[in-house]
């Protein structure tokens, strides 16, 4: 088995071949044709014929790319099984999802061109600045980065309304909530913070809700302080090394 | 220039004449290739070696696939620009963001399959069971789905800390606010909802919100009596034409 394998304006034969190939053998099947997309499931669309990138993983996930924007307009997620069979001179292609249950069709009338790609990739992504690692990083190295005195008691906290994002103590043993942004905090996170502050206040009078975020947008920080709840700005760790930022000595295509 | 060209295991010379050529004729390039991949902006990311699916839209998209999963590991949205370079026998492709500054860098060792793509593609998808659509066939079609003698007012109306979807009056004259969720209503629905009675019950003392979805957590419907909320189980709306499911006659691969 080749690492890929790609054919140009292929007959329906040669489509199946690399479809079936591909498929049995865990390539990633990448294919750009003219089609029709139907999709059924938690809602419902349909797409009428035009030029797409359709990429099928070995996994299950199912993209169909239209030539903008970032988001596929047809998708369906790792786990789902694929199908497909040819109607005189159509190929149609299915991706079916069990729970709950959804049905991607794309009808092929045209392929331009078809390939399998065997990867081969052992390494992950390794990301920072996220919400975990910001929990991470004021919980065990600068709870004070809250305020001085601040200790933390339990990350994660189940309570019957969410789960707690941080929960400690202020210098003055009053309970403090935090609710943690990685980006700017909206009236949702307030809204959040809220929920949780009203729920633990009915046992305890002292308590303390405080947002946590790089910023907060005006009307959220109105909100939070018409609920008598606090902001904190803390911006999310970065600490991976990466090239210095530099735009010279790009040539514009 | 053709619809598309690909080129197998290319040299740099070529590689770089296909990246050239698809930017500047607004072509989607899809790049199969060996590649190391950093990311800085509002996070930090690195990648190291390894297989993967690049894929750049003329509007400036840019999507680094790993062999699964549904989402690309790595991207930039519409409006980034691309720029390349060589340094010894590497390529290295940049998407540029400018508002947040975000830079996205694939340094390729090895390009498996390099193509591009001009798509002719003038249809726009179809979609049914959208928000949008549950709101207008609330507001415009069927608002007693609510309940009998409900008279919607206004649409989309934005109030202080947030947009309520649908503002009514029930038949005793009593202001209601529809919060409506195209999927199982959460916690967070029943705080947005919470959020809207609060700011208009200041005004209104015969004050009504109704979550409108097509199921409910437990334990948001839990939060939601204990706030003296609705709700009312409706599914959006689902109209388009589509063949019967039908799974007979799929070769399975």
């Amino acid at each position: 088995m080749d690492k890929f394998k790609v054919i140009e304006t292929p007959n329906i034969e040669e489509t199946t071949e690399i479809l079936r190939n591909g498929l049995k053998n865990k390539a990633v099947l990448i294919i750009t044709a003219c089609c029709r997309v139907a999709y059924e499931g938690r809602a419902k669309s349909t797409l009428e014929s035009g030029d797409r990138v359709i990429i099928i993983k070995p996994d299950g996930s199912f993209l169909v790319h239209k030539g903008e924007k970032r988001n596929p307009v047809n998708w369906q997620p790792p786990g789902c099984k694929v199908r497909f069979r040819t109607e005189n001179e159509l190929l149609v292609i299915k991706s079916l999802r069990s729970k709950p249950k959804e049905i991607l069709e794309v009808e092929i009338s045209k392929t331009h061109v078809i390939m399998y790609f065997i990867l081969n990739d052992d390494n992950e992504l390794n990301l920072t600045g996220s919400e975990v690692e910001m929990s991470n990083y004021i919980f065990y190295e600068n709870p004070e980065i809250i305020e001085k005195g601040f200790q933390p008691i339990a990350q994660e906290k189940p309570i019957s309304n969410g789960i707690i994002d941080i929960l400690g103590e202020d210098k003055n043993g009053n309970l403090v909530v935090l609710e943690l942004k990685r980006g700017r905090a909206t009236l949702d996170a307030v809204s959040q913070l809220k929920r949780y502050t009203d729920n633990l206040s009915k046992e305890n009078k002292e308590l303390r809700g405080i947002l946590v975020a790089p910023s907060i947008t005006k009307s959220a920080f109105k909100l939070l302080e018409s609920y008598g709840l606090e902001f904190r700005e803390v911006h999310p760790p970065r600490k991976l090394k990466m090239d210095k930022i530099d735009d010279r000595n790009f040539s514009f295509n």
